[in-house]
């Protein structure tokens, strides 16, 4: 009898790959996944395909992505062309109403860009920011320091019913972060602020955050990982984790804090880095479990 | 015995304002209510809380309003402090990648302050472009005259799919109009293309356009109404509306020729205009009915 | 450019009071509202035609009117015809057999006639008794003074799932007040009892009761209004309310006292008295809040 | 070993007439029957509570059963103690308005009667005439003989929401022959007619007509039957069915002739005559096919 | 006029024992009813083709049966056939490998035989083993004796899962009592302990048994009846269940202890013993109440 | 900077194997996919588990498996453990009553295995055989040379009721082939006719056939792939397939006819062979349109 016709290796390492997702598949399955988008991964054409291709295949194995992005350079780029020169506080924007209206054009234009990189991949995104059914009630920012950083805000509240009446449609929600007051007013609040809160609200099984870094690193540049909100209090203590890393984790931190199962901070410059994630046992930076 | 407290005559006239609005509730029950907001009221801070007023209310009494929109003075402000100068061939915008682009931050900022003055009103709005779940295909608009008028885009095709989604949530649905080709190519469309088409998609009941005029005026400037898309063909081959009035009526022509009930083109200027025309048998400009 | 065509004064009115209802609408959106129809609005034809209206209107913009009516003119009417005499025990119609005969028969076609009056004005209404549905669990009423009162009962308990089966089907109940004993035993009841018991089970957001007086007066026949059950004890202490006046309040007291948000002693020879109750900042008549 | 313990005659008998149930069970499960209830089986206290009871025994079985009843020696006596004389023409009655207001009432009254019963029985009734829900259309039946019968009414339409909502909710609706025009006048129908026409537009699987007699006899008075539409047309040109016959069964011939897959005229006084003839193989009474 | 014409006496015992049944049917509708088929009534064709049919009805009348057999006969016949000799310790049988792969194969071809039986009486039957949607978890059972019974199990816990599913279909299971570990071992399990098991789970109105007995009798051979758990206790303290007796009804003792409310241990040579125990007041057997 | 964390061939091979699954899995989306499992895969543990492992990840991603098996090998053990010899007409197994019956046993042990190994990968499983919810209807094979094959049926019908109810509960099937007839007999049929016809009636996206040779193969040995029915009896007309392959695709060329869009003969020798065909564009034997 005739040989095995696809007996190639080929053939065999696809068919380990696919049955490695299992698992994952299972795991996740119907939960909530929400990722944050920024950094490189968002000025890279080759990764922001990528990453909507990740996107909608998480969707379509059963999973909840929900999308939130940022548009950092390409609000500086903006400010530029229109003679405005950012200023900040504390790390934080300045946001006149002048700069605000830029804010909102730029977050705009970028989220539609999103959406359409998803639906060329295959999937139905729909965009919101927070004004979108009511999505983000926020609040002045009001700094200890009481220097005025204008627009900007703090999230009060999240009501997700827009997000999952999009979710019952099978659409894939993608958030810019802006938020509005009880008076209607509108404020620019940070992504990654926006993304924790609502991993929180979800009930999100994961929050997964793509940064420009390998993870968390310590003093020496070495990759930390398979942390919980306890171990790092202990490292920061200790001094492994220096003050320069933790901006970079405090709203995951905090999602780690109230209940979102796990937290990633991963390199968003690795093709896929989403999907290996995800759907592999390959990690691809470090992982902060909620205890 | 005492006299009936409140047979005031304020109270009957309100009485019977309100029991006015009964039968047209009645008829207009579950239907839907194609808006196309645009002209003054689009820069009269009390017009457009009006708008946003009288939207909640049809909501609230059970239609479904759809609200199209454009952004013409917003974006010609934009241009001109971008040191751009509009070009138009045929009444329409050349719109270069450049012109796009801010075209599309302006629509999206328009956009998210309807939302918001709708949702001041106590409706749950949620700001779309065509993009969003992949709402409006579009393809290249081709003059006659060989002119190229850039990324202005013509209606492929609609997939109403996430307006049902939102709708299904309470969601009033507010469109900005943007559009995309196969390719992910963004165009920008004329506004009552948009409205038009997708009051004939939805099988709305009504497409009602907000003008700057009374209506659709005679040579003499004397209103027109009662029309049917045939009277209209007649009308203007007896001369009586003159060619000038006639791009106006355009695409709230074809929505009647292809079973949009009744076509409305009132004055935007009047207060809660829309609320005028649909809850009471007062007019408000001109009426087109499918026959 | 022409001046808006309808700026008219009236038209002004129109959009004032219309817009005036969206809080109301808002508020009341999905709520019960219990609705006792009786006194000179059962007899005089104009005003029954008017309630039917209201009814309807309050159903279309998304309450759910229940409507309990009495039917004492018409009853005595009967009884006189057929050479019977009335005879009443502290207020209470002392009924035998074959008034109780009596007192079905008329109110089957009083209930029927309001059911038509409400179809006509464009609503669907179906009429029940208690034992429709086996809705009201009734016993005979005893008195501390061992008078018989016959086939007079009182309210044990209520099963509301025929009224829900007919709202979730678009149906306005119209009730009238019979009731059934555990052995089919048939009682009397009054109907500002049902109608009161209706809302507290109901979890009404309003009881409306139209009386042919203004409301609640004072000794001096001065309306009372923005009561509360402690401030109606108040009153009582005080002699402000004369005794006379309280029957006329006694189970619009507990309805309020049980949990129903508000109810109202409104004057029912005001043309659509319901609509201006409901729908408007007129107040016509009483006001009592749960607290 | 120990013989088996209920061998008992009495227990072989009662499961063998359990067991014949069943494939008439399995046959009319979630089908609708008919019940025109009517004759002396209204009158004999017993004979009524049996057949409140066969009606609950099919609702439970699976069924739903909707009854039609007419009121005749009821109407008669109220009339005769009211002192009004009943006038008939071409056996219908003719009905001045004093004399349709009496009809209502007392139709009203058997109507709640009957829903007691069988609410008694353990099911959940629903009384409604044709007002409810708007249920029958009626317009007033002319004779070609010119002479006037006043209120008495044939059938223009019939709407069946109301009795689906009910059947939705699990309740058994009972109907009394009473019609509404399209202006709001009231009707007094043939209940017989009001049945037939509900088992067309129901598209019930039966209908079973109760009447005082074994079914439809030949001019020797033997029960006939198997029959179908053509066959009776055979008979009656045959002279075996006499005109004194037909007009018995004028509405179920046209049940039968549209689409009611079964019509039974049964004989009423037989103790629990429905549950015999669904539900047994015993026959009470004349069967006619639709084919 | 008329005699009627079905006033036989059969037709008046038909319609006392179709009545009889009305009570049952009400207080059992849509509750389950888990029947262990077992005994004489599993090898003659008769009381097989009856016990078919009792399931049949109690699911058209509502009720949803679930059946549990066993297939002592049957397995032991294949034994023979195959030359291998049942070796028994404790009443149960010692299973090894071989012998688990012969009762397996004789419970498949008992079960499809049932839902065969149970599909030609017009039901739609579906057969199960604990493996199905991985309805019985098992563990092996230990003896406190230390003598190895090989694959025999006991229940660990009931995912009742598939069961709903299939009742939700309309479908009737049949389950098979073979249950696996949670590495996928295969076990077999006394019938009457995964009759009683899946009653208490899925909260069973009513337990029916199926024996070779009259019922539970005393040491004189006398029925006993009106049973609850205490009472049990007290009779075997008192020496009137004599020891014999007792692993007769020992899951249905547990059963009834874990919230069955009635227990029926009947004599399964009874024709249609199910239908008369289920739905007459004809009791065939032992009544354990739950209290 | 730090380098990107995970940028090694390994995770950039993983990434690209899983990205290229997405058009797969969002094509096959809520489609059915009837595999054949059979051949030396059911023999060998290990392409069993993959087998088992393949299903459940299918399920997983959104698609709804049916599985169909046969049993020949296993059959054959028991008939000569149990002495008997296999008889063959035409290459159908002759079938006695008594090979029935150990047919179906075995059947029923195979089924139960596969349910379970797919239970331990984490799927949902429910064995069913034709007898199931009716799910077969079946007819003696008649043989134009007259020879009595005995129990061995055809097809006649499929009622596939059962099927969509284990799918709406999340349950994958699991088929024998065993069917029975109107008066309840048992047949056995060919594997491969009833996973043709299941995948006919269900509307079947795919049908996978998993067989012990490459796929189709031309006289020289050469794996024939891309094939249409017309093609097919093109190459038999030209003598390119040989007779001795045509059997093995008999009832999937069936299959392809009658519209089921791609049916798929593949070796089953190959690990997750399954996994392959359906989510990587490696092929993985021969390829049917059914145009």
């Amino acid at each position: 009898m005739n040989a095995p016709y696809s007996h190639s290796p080929e053939a065999a390492e696809k068919a380990r790959i696919l049955a490695e997702a299992l698992p994952y598949i299972q795991l996740f399955h119907g939960k909530t996944i929400v990722v944050k988008f920024g950094g490189n991964a968002m000025t890279d054409e080759a990764l922001k395909e990528n990453f909507a291709y990740d996107v909608v295949l998480l969707k379509l194995v059963g999973m909840n992505p929900v999308v939130v992005h940022g548009g950092g350079p390409q609000i500086e780029d903006m400010l530029t062309r229109l003679g405005k020169k950012g200023e900040f506080v504390q790390g934080m924007r300045v946001t006149d109403n002048e700069t605000l209206d830029i804010v909102e054009m730029v977050l705009g234009k970028v989220n539609k860009e999103l959406v359409e990189l998803i639906n060329q991949a295959g999937g139905k995104a729909v965009g919101l920011t927070g004004q979108d059914g009511s999505l983000i009630r926020a609040k002045k920012m009001l700094l200890s320091s009481k220097e005025d950083l204008g627009q900007v805000g703090e999230i009060e509240s999240i009501d997700p019913s827009v997000i999952e009446a999009l979710e019952k449609g099978g659409f894939i929600p993608v958030v810019a972060p802006i938020g509005t007051g009880a008076d209607g007013t509108t404020y620019n609040i940070n992504a990654d602020l926006v993304a924790g809160k609502l991993a929180e609200i979800l009930k999100a099984e994961k929050l997964v955050v793509l940064t420009n870094t390998p993870g968390v690193l310590d003093k020496n540049g070495k990759l930390l990982t398979g942390l919980t909100p306890r171990k790092i209090d202990d490292l920061v203590a200790k001094g492994v984790i220096s003050g320069g890393m933790l901006p970079k984790i405090g709203s995951a931190l905090d999602a780690a804090r109230n209940g979102v199962k796990s937290v990633h901070i991963i390199d968003g410059r690795v093709p896929h880095a989403v999907l290996l994630e995800v759907l592999t046992d390959q990690g691809v930076g470090t992982l902060i479990r909620s205890k």
